[in-house]
């Protein structure tokens, strides 16, 4: 069984749902008519499924290695690479000025759904290599981005963000790597990072490395962090990667799964170093690309969903037990009960999360090219969404793929195990789910929630315009997001360690009205009938209804956790 | 961080909880008296910490592996099993007149639990032969016996199940293995099993394959199999392990988790074979044991979510990041909001699934020890609930454990990823848990729901007892009982397609009102202070609300899902 990319389904969320001919109809992407949609999204399906698919497993069996301290890549993933490249596909949305396509962010949501589908180890690459781009764009001087964005966007060199050490995880004002001003206006840069994600490859002519570090009069925590552009060889004048840059990949950590993209340790011990953006300001050039980070990392999970879905629906049409329920079935284990159920259940999640970061998409596509404040604030409230419920998505929808082959499910040869556990990290990496939970509830609400009001709004009238057509959709739509209303006016006049304590909850029970409101929207756009309209229905009698649960649980405050003392819990 | 026995858990649950008194005070059991329980469990305890639970790491990372035929089981196993074999923790529950101790199957689940969170690959050993021992036990001749039962007992042999073959999974009706009558009386297998667990292992004298095969006359499906023992060496007239027999370990199947529990592709080659019980009643001896495997099943998903509870709770207790959210706080992650909501969920869940094993033994007991029906239907109704919920709540908890740990949960040398690779497997084998739920739903509501509205009826008067000094517990276990049992009224009234589209979903709101109940018992039992009534509280408000939407998913109905044809759901 082989990846289909989904094309169908791009289509008509780009087209019904999450109303691209927006984006398409701004100055600033007027190039995204739907013959070049069309174009990306075919030519993205066919490398995804000629040549990424076939990597799937060599990247789990035949693990990038250290060797000599250097990365000896997974088999295939070389000429992977280089197929990502040479499609232009790491870099459709980056600035045409230095050789990128300059297509909405709503297309390379969609490519990049497709590349983790594929190929989630090596995609990881080219993602790490986007957000580099985009915080050069925003934050680097022109001589660094006349330097190393067109070898960026090409593919020639990629990127990496270093961020976490040992001390240092969700807490980055604890961290302690050095920069120290050197006379040439470089800086050396000393100390050990971790968790550096594809920290170097053998395909590759460079490797760049964002680093965050301190310099010596910087203020304590968060204030004083600074972004260093660390490259593992130093380009020389006519911009070639030359001498070899004081830094080493120490180790590779043996990981859960997604082997085949190296995880690295970092040791820094007085490599040259380029300031970008402004001293003391480092955190604050991450958080810019952080968004589309955290929508990519999100869509990692959607992809690996679909993947799953895919390989799930393929057995159970093949596999054959027990005696069929009616005359006329075929007796394929799709035709039981329970197992259509999960079956369904998984498309209909796939659906949901996908609506879900293509709105996302969208909202910042439509934030850049019309500058409105509005659909910048909810693109941000989308976007811990995205990552949150997207890679949940991922997580589950790979479990119960697992579930849907039996016994063959939990032998690796299947190809179904490896999907839960290459996309378990996605929950963690790029801010853990918690945190963006937090992020939800705390900053995207500092708004006193007017962000999610207007959502709440939208969603009102698509039920409202919905309710004489298809009212046992709409009804429930609306009543969940009257609940949702409810339980975001009083979580945004509690204090922090309420919402807190809620915030995990909170996140999920929106993301399921959200999900229910977008697959409402394809009922209507497919005049409630069709394989669009029993998905919706799926989703809205099977997996909306957990929202009700989930904001009881975000109102329980947080007393009851701490009635229990440390001790307690340890005990 | 070592695992430790959650001894006062158990005493609790026995004394306050599950009504452990009642099998003591019973005839069959009275030799289960204060004193033996606290023996049974510090012993097996001490066993867990000291022994097992340092094999857990080396069973993942030095798998079990085939050798010329011969399987080479992981560093330490063979000690650690003879340890095992050494306490009388294999036969606790077996009967006195072969050598075991005959104690209450109660005793024999909390040192299962306890094994299972040690080393579940190993405890997946003596889980296997204490089930072969049941159906000895009920269906073998006094010859068969008297051979065999004291040397499973002891441990000097083991047993396995082999049930499954690769075209006959769920359904045991299609299994081919045939079995040719001799004119000695024994019969000659011959087939193909897969999935065989511990199929071999180099620290056993013998290993005793329970086998299901069709006589040459059978009729079709599964009123045609037959059970038969077929050992990897023969005995001789004197008991001792003989001439090899004519099966072999094709291959190890390689596993997501689990890696130090050999998964044999067995071949039986015209191998000797016994019959046990009657001809063509193989289905029914299985089916004997099955209550007990299953039971032992779900309790080694409690176990792990015990083992990785207790992980996760110490490393938030280490692990400093960020600034300490309240004064007098210790900066530990333990007392950010969502860690501490996730340990304190974890904790409530490991509870409540470990009372509903516990509650499910007890009744298994008191039937066996009394005949009373009542208890039979109690204990029949409770083992899928126990299975399901108890193996789901193995993956919840491991998952929610790697997630608390962070970046860190993902290296594999943490330890907190392989409980969730390891635990992973058990909501598969011994009956996937979607046939667990259709089980719930079809055989054990036959009566018309009866023993479901009995199981009810106590937990209403549990309410209704504690509705004056706990109300805000009390109520909504009231309420939430009120549901399930209007739910369950709708469900005892629908054909079967119905049932089994909405069984997943109704088992686990079952489970979540059961898991409410005995949090109230424990509540009320704790004076309605403390930390067990802190931990009532953690349930009832922020996992027993899940209940409702489930009951929601439950009624949806058949025809929404099949409203997508095959061809729909694989586009």
């Amino acid at each position: 069984m082989s990846y289909r990319a989904p094309l169908r389904d791009f289509r008509f969320l780009l087209d019904h749902v999450v109303g691209f001919d927006r984006v398409a109809a701004t100055g600033r992407y007027c190039e995204a008519a739907p013959d070049t949609v069309e174009a990306v999204l075919t030519g993205a399906g066919r490398l995804c499924e000629e040549v990424l698919a076939p990597l799937q497993r060599a990247g789990d069996t035949r693990p990038a290695r250290l060797e000599n301290g250097v990365v000896r890549t997974s088999p295939g993933f070389a000429e992977g690479y280089r197929a990502i490249a040479e499609g232009g596909w790491i870099s459709t949305s980056a600035s045409p000025e230095h050789g990128g396509m300059g297509l909405p962010q709503t297309l390379t949501t969609a490519v990049n759904d497709m590349m983790s589908a594929a190929c989630l180890s090596l995609q990881l690459n080219p993602l790490m290599t986007q957000g580099q781009i985009e915080a050069l764009e925003h934050h680097a001087s022109a001589e660094i981005k006349a330097l190393y964005l067109p070898r960026l966007i090409s593919g020639e060199w990629c990127g990496t963000m270093n961020l976490t050490e040992p001390q240092a995880g969700s807490d980055l004002g604890a961290l302690r790597t050095r920069a120290e001003p050197r006379d040439d206006g470089t800086h050396a840069i000393t100390g050990q990072k971790i968790y550096i994600s594809w920290g170097d490859n053998d395909f590759t002519e460079n490797v760049c490395h964002l680093v965050l570090a301190r310099l010596p009069d910087a203020p304590a925590g968060t204030k004083g962090i600074s972004l260093f552009m660390v490259p593992k060889r130093i380009p020389d004048a006519a911009g070639r990667p030359g001498a070899a840059n004081a830094l080493r990949v120490v180790s590779l950590e043996e990981k859960m799964g997604l082997h085949g993209a190296p995880t690295c340790v970092m040791a820094y011990e007085g490599a040259t170093g380029w300031l970008v953006g402004e001293e003391n300001a480092g955190l604050a050039a991450m958080f810019t690309m952080m968004n589309n980070a955290r929508l990519g990392v999100g869509v990692q999970g959607i992809g690996v969903a679909e993947a799953a879905c895919q390989r799930a629906v393929a057995h159970a049409l093949e596999r054959r037990q027990g005696r069929p329920p009616e005359a006329g079935d075929t007796g394929a284990i799709a035709d039981h009960a329970d197992v259509r159920r999960m079956l369904a259940v998984m498309k209909a999640e796939v659906f949901a999360a996908r609506a879900i970061a293509l709105a996302n998409a969208v909202a910042g596509d439509m934030a850049r090219a019309t500058g409105g404040a509005d659909w910048a604030v909810r693109a941000a409230l989308l976007t811990p969404i995205t990552k949150a419920h997207g890679t949940d998505t991922g997580i589950e929808v790979a479990s119960m793929g697992m579930q849907v082959h039996g016994g063959m499910g939990y032998i690796e040869e299947t190809g179904a195990a490896q999907y839960l556990r290459d996309v378990r990290v996605t929950a963690i990496y790029e801010g853990t789910n918690g945190i963006q939970a937090m992020d939800l509830v705390g900053r995207k609400m500092a708004d006193g929630g007017a962000a999610a009001f207007a959502l709440l709004d939208e969603i009102d009238a698509e039920a409202a315009a919905a309710q004489t057509a298809l009212p046992d959709l709409a009804g429930p739509v609306a009543e969940a997001a009257r609940t949702l209303r409810g339980a975001t006016d009083w979580l945004v006049a509690q204090p922090s360690d309420e919402r807190f304590a809620g915030a995990v909850d909170y996140l999920r029970a929106f993301a399921r009205v959200l999900g229910a409101h977008y697959h409402l929207r394809a009922a209507r756009a497919a005049g409630g009938q069709g394989p669009r309209a029993a998905l919706a229905r799926v989703f809205v009698t099977r997996i909306l209804p957990e929202h009700a649960g989930r904001l009881h649980a975000a109102r329980a405050g947080a007393a009851g956790l701490y009635a229990l003392s440390a001790e307690e819990l340890a005990r």
